[in-house]
């Protein structure tokens, strides 16, 4: 079942108080580090070194309240910035959340934007350990990361693809932008669809993937923020490499190309441009490593190929 | 001088477009742990614990377009984070900038944001490591700070106050609260009173306070954010213990007074109730650290008091 919408009754966060709203942020997403002027984070891992990132989610420019459901956002934008510390190798030990929003809003989006950050920050074994509300016009969270990189070897830049290595990938590629056409399209969306739309409102990805490719031995890696071409010719560019992608394993698999035949688009689209979906994307010398797929490789000539040919889609997210 | 006012010419954000702007913020606050998925940080003490806190600036909230500057709303932005992560004895290692701002606004707002937010993370020895931004109607500015906490004794937390020590502060106590009244008074600011409007549009402190007071002997801390009898009641309650405060050592000093006077208010007022001071306040158990001075005692008997009185202000800052 899809579930959207925020709720527009209860107690607002003015009748309901700064100290009742923070009290319930705590009990939707306890954590026995919050409630001091900051956090403290003991490493699981002696002489670990810290991994940091921070995402902002805007109302009307990321989400709107009518696709997606507070609780959702919060897991949206934990997973989304949990994806940038698994995309250097690291592993996500906390969650900051900062949230701006009307006094006049019910008390229940804070708390069930908490809960969801809470929830998904629990799903990597972490916590919310902190944040800050404040009174704004716009809804606004911001969600910040804190990651753990143990050993020596280095974190995966996204500098560091070599020629002859293999490109790989964790998790689905288009299903976010696929899900974000059928909310768009205002239909009823078949269940099998349902995946799509469950990508878009927060993504789903296995923990603990970007730590098992660096210690496979991958060297570069990011995610699928703002479009497959996009994200991956960022890398190419800093690395001063090309890749060379496989038309066959990036085909849009049967759910994508049934969203695509339901709305009249050409699934490739979501694919090559479509992001959100924050899959990690890595480059490795030999085998992909455990849940990762090969979707191509890293040439020495400069680019980002198909099969050979400059891809027709290139699109994608910018702020401005 | 006091300088105040935001651009309002300059090509916008949009037509600068995202790229560009991104590349003058990392010109603006150089960093070479910038530009990745997330900043990997590499603590300077083995084993050292990390430590993170978050606060945002609102438009028309926090400050006004008419009385800040966007350098200096940087600089203020870092300062109270840092100031949470001194709050408990550590050190501030690295700054996250997030922005909310619309896309018709001067590109230099956001770069002299990062200017400033640079400038202050240099004073303190560290950088602006990595960040978001993003279109929006409202102009936020999140800053995250993240600390690092060397050695085996513990975070300076809340509820570390213990009946019998002496309560400390770093820094001026109510120049951010008087500082703001003359720019709301409208009034050509004398010139021996902007050290007061600094201090309100970015509060001074000492960097490295909060280490030295830990490696004193001080075991709980806050910074003054909200208003001064609140932040320490807040410490006096998490620690279940009483204050009591110096009246001859919180008395406000000569240019708190000369502000009083042409602005015919109770200087008092600034000190008890004013906030944003983000002095570091702390209790300790023999004399005051190097850079603290006395102003209190930590009692047994529950409750905030200033020479024996409940104080007659104890208003502060809240969000709703």
């Amino acid at each position: 079942m899809i579930t959207t919408g925020f709720p527009t009754d209860g107690p607002t966060l003015a009748q309901v108080g700064e100290r009742a709203v923070i009290a319930a942020i705590r009990a939707a997403a306890p954590s026995a580090l919050n409630g001091d002027d900051a956090a403290v984070l003991t490493p699981s891992v002696p002489n670990s070194r810290v991994v940091a990132g921070t995402d902002m989610l805007v109302e009307g420019h990321h989400f709107t309240r009518a696709t997606t459901t507070p609780y959702l956002l919060g897991r949206k934008a934990t997973v989304q910035n949990f994806a940038d510390i698994e995309a250097m190798g690291a592993r996500p030990i906390a969650a900051l959340m900062g949230v701006s929003v009307s006094r006049d809003a019910p008390a229940a989006w804070v708390e069930e934007i908490a809960r969801g950050i809470g929830d998904m920050a629990g799903e990597y074994g972490c916590e919310l350990v902190g944040g800050d509300l404040t009174d704004g016009q716009e809804l606004v969270v911001s969600v910040t990361a804190i990651g753990s990189l143990g050993g020596n070897r280095p974190p995966l830049t996204l500098d560091a693809a070599r020629p002859g290595q293999r490109v790989v990938a964790h998790g689905n590629i288009g299903y976010s932008a696929a899900g974000f056409a059928l909310l768009q399209a205002g239909i009823d969306v078949p269940e099998e669809l349902e995946v799509l739309v469950k990508a878009h409102q927060a993504p789903v990805l296995t923990p603990g993937r970007g730590v098992v490719a660096r210690a496979a031995g991958a060297t570069a890696m990011t995610d699928n923020s703002d479009g497959l071409i996009r994200d991956v010719t960022t890398l190419a560019k800093a690395s001063s490499v090309g890749i060379e992608l496989s038309k066959v394993a990036l085909r849009p698999d049967a759910t994508l190309q049934a969203a695509g035949v339901l709305l009249g688009v050409d699934p490739w689209e979501w694919v090559l441009t479509g992001g959100e979906d924050h899959t990690l994307i890595g480059t490795i010398d030999g085998s992909a490593p455990v849940g990762f797929r090969s979707i191509g490789a890293v040439t020495r000539k400069p680019g980002v190929r198909i099969d050979g040919e400059a891809p027709e889609l290139t699109a994608g997210w910018e702020s401005f």
